[in-house]
């Protein structure tokens, strides 16, 4: 086969066989299909789409350019949850510890924070000590151990989806949906679940702008943990205001503890709980939705859900201490209060803005290189559908760089107030199953 | 500016702007766009089109990025040919000669194999010593000494189409208006003509599949032709059936040498002729289509573009007694032959998969750094309209590697077979001018 040709196939809209699909992708990850060659195919794929067969065929040659890992004696309880990415979107450091008490064993395979969206592993490193880079071998004896583990993408797992997505960021093709779809499963199916349930992120703060165009994402998905065997529920949340009050590291990672210490956020409690029920629905802890969430409920109450995240740290080189003590996280140096602009009800909070506003003081990264400050971050004292007074503060900005005073005054812009009162609308959109 | 942006840009069907063109294509030229940004961007541009504004800046950023050549000596006199590729296309080794002979001053810069279509720098390296890559100083001495020269891209003239050229070739990327015309106008531009034949081939041999194709982009070649200032001719000629009857890289040359020697295959006659008259009618060497037609004539009867053709061999460097004994072109270590698989009349011989055949026997390449067989090529024994047997040899293939029996089954399955008499066609298909 000749590389070219198979990228004129796809320009020209055929569709590929697996035969071509196969041939194309392992000789990428062999150094025979050039970079230059792999980026002409993505943007081909992007402008024209692949058939579900051809997603198929691409999301099986990512998984089988690496190794899978299995957890036989989960007995179909290995079940992972999966957000597209969003501002403030702490859920798997609540999820992780609190589906692993209900009886769920969940291998997470984490990235990190790129744009404006924040990363889990950026988010557990501000835990003095903990180690994200552990092998697999450790990782699958931690989730054994403790029915839960985060670490970060293996070169051992999926390798070409690696090198793919570095080269789709910088080449315009990152929103595609057969490269989406094959890139999220892949990593999943390999990371040995039995079933995945999709936290699919909606509006301005996330990738997906619409519902409409995360149906057509969640069908494909669908098909495609179907064909691969894999149980699965897709939800569609809400992404247009930031998820809980704080946006950052150190301070999500409170802000996570905190929840599991039963102090809770509506919204995120809204989320999180109607995750961790799909998850012990799929894993077959109960039938019963009611019954799930008291088994939820119950696993925070007792404060074992706590405990298990406690563990979850030590079992990662991680000071467990910080449960206790909130001042061991990275401090941030100064503190800026934002304040209200007018007075009246806070119509909206621009997410996406607030994720770029917050890479100017290190709590994100440009570039895959880029230091992160772990106590830089924002708290927003007041949420969509609060009233405020002109000048109130309305939000604190944490930073120790040059850029504090230009983040804020960029902060301050993303609210938008109303005169009428505004009501709070549930950030749940709504599944496909 | 950021390279992915304007590759979004363009990928989402936006015009881009001088600017942006200027940024892309003069920060590829520093490296500092990469060779995977600028592929990705090819494909957007193939898949969405641009637009004549963008077409006149990509043009220009091409000449921009080196320097242009000058023949004010010429007084309107220098003319070049450019023909748009195809199977068995050896016109420029006669055409050069040829219209030098005949009083135009012929400063050709031409390309290497593309795709299945065979390049005229390989061909010309068939013969030993000849060089393709020397100094413009002198090339333009050669042009004015013996009215013509061939030499390959210069790093100096149009470099940014150089390293694009080569790229496209292995990423699917070459049948694109905008790319096209961007490339060709800028080389011939830069290297100093006042006037340009154009021998656009249409049919499944060519990029260029249909007429009303070709007819799209000859009205943007014309367009960005007389933005520039320059003089135009364009010609639609049939590439359904390869061109002559060798193809390959030293068979071609050989095929050449015989017709300037008078031995012409009909159709090969038929399209030189009329490039060459095209030509001296822009240089304004005769206005009278008989006149010019005689003028061709005597140059071959006389010897004296043959003469002109081994001054030009000599001048290069080359070995000039290969004119006089094919012996010492590189010789194919098999040969194999090709049947009929039918009794009737060959209908159709399918050109492109036959230059795609040859690329597995080395005569054309596969990626940028593969070396070429130049022994390797094709004899076509019988073409459209011949008679023949089922079990007659109708071709014969020259090889000297491992698939010349693959290659062999391929090419045998290129040729269609009628039971009605088949006419053969002229190969001329209209002109724009």
């Amino acid at each position: 086969m000749n590389p070219a040709q198979i990228i004129i196939k796809k320009r020209n809209r055929e569709e590929l066989t697996q035969a071509e699909i196969h041939y194309f992708i392992s000789s990428f990850v062999k150094d025979k299909v050039e970079d230059y060659q792999m980026s002409a195919m993505l943007m081909a794929i992007l402008l024209n789409g692949m058939s579900e067969n051809e997603i198929y065929s691409l999301t099986k040659e990512y998984i089988d350019s690496g190794i899978t890992l299995t957890f036989p004696e989960s007995q179909g309880r290995c079940i992972d949850k999966h957000s597209t990415g969003g501002v403030g979107d702490k859920l798997s450091l609540m999820i992780g510890p609190l589906a692993a008490e209900c009886g769920v064993m969940v291998p997470m395979i984490s990235g990190r924070g790129l744009g404006h969206t924040g990363g889990t592993l950026d988010k557990l490193e501000s835990i003095p000590g903990f180690q994200t880079q552990i092998s697999l071998d450790r990782f699958q004896k931690i989730v054994r151990e403790n029915n839960f583990a985060i670490i970060g993408q293996s070169d051992k797992i999926v390798p070409a989806d690696r090198r793919i997505y570095a080269l789709r960021d910088v080449t315009g093709t990152v929103e595609s949906i057969p490269l989406i779809t094959a890139s999220i499963m892949s990593k999943k199916i390999a990371s040995g679940v039995d079933g995945l349930v999709i936290d699919l992120k909606v509006g301005n703060g996330a990738f997906i702008g619409t519902v409409e165009h995360a149906e057509q994402l969640a069908r494909i998905m669908s098909k495609i943990a179907k064909d691969f065997s894999k149980k699965i529920i897709i939800n569609f949340t809400d992404m247009n205001e930031p998820l809980g009050r704080y946006i950052g590291n150190a301070v999500e990672v409170i802000e996570a503890i905190e929840f599991l210490k039963g102090n809770m956020e509506p919204d995120l409690k809204e989320v999180t709980f109607q995750l961790v029920a799909d998850m012990l629905i799929l894993a077959g802890v109960s039938e019963n939705f009611n019954e799930v969430d008291i088994i939820i409920d119950q696993a925070i109450d007792s404060g074992r859900a706590l405990e298990r995240f406690r563990k979850g740290i030590e079992l990662q080189h991680g000071n467990p201490e910080v449960i206790d003590d909130y001042s061991l996280f990275p401090q941030p140096k100064y503190k800026i209060a934002i304040y209200a602009k007018q007075t009246g009800y806070i119509k909206n909070i621009n997410s996406k803005v607030i994720g770029y506003a917050l890479i100017d003081v290190k709590a994100g990264r440009k570039q895959l290189d880029d230091t992160i400050d772990h106590a830089a971050g924002l708290k927003l004292l007041k949420k969509v559908g609060d009233e405020v007074t002109k000048g109130e503060s309305i939000a604190e900005l944490f930073y120790d760089n040059d850029h504090g005073n230009k983040a804020a005054k960029e902060i301050e812009n993303c609210f938008e107030y109303s005169e009428d009162k505004i009501t709070r609308t549930s950030r749940l959109l709504g599944s496909y199953k």
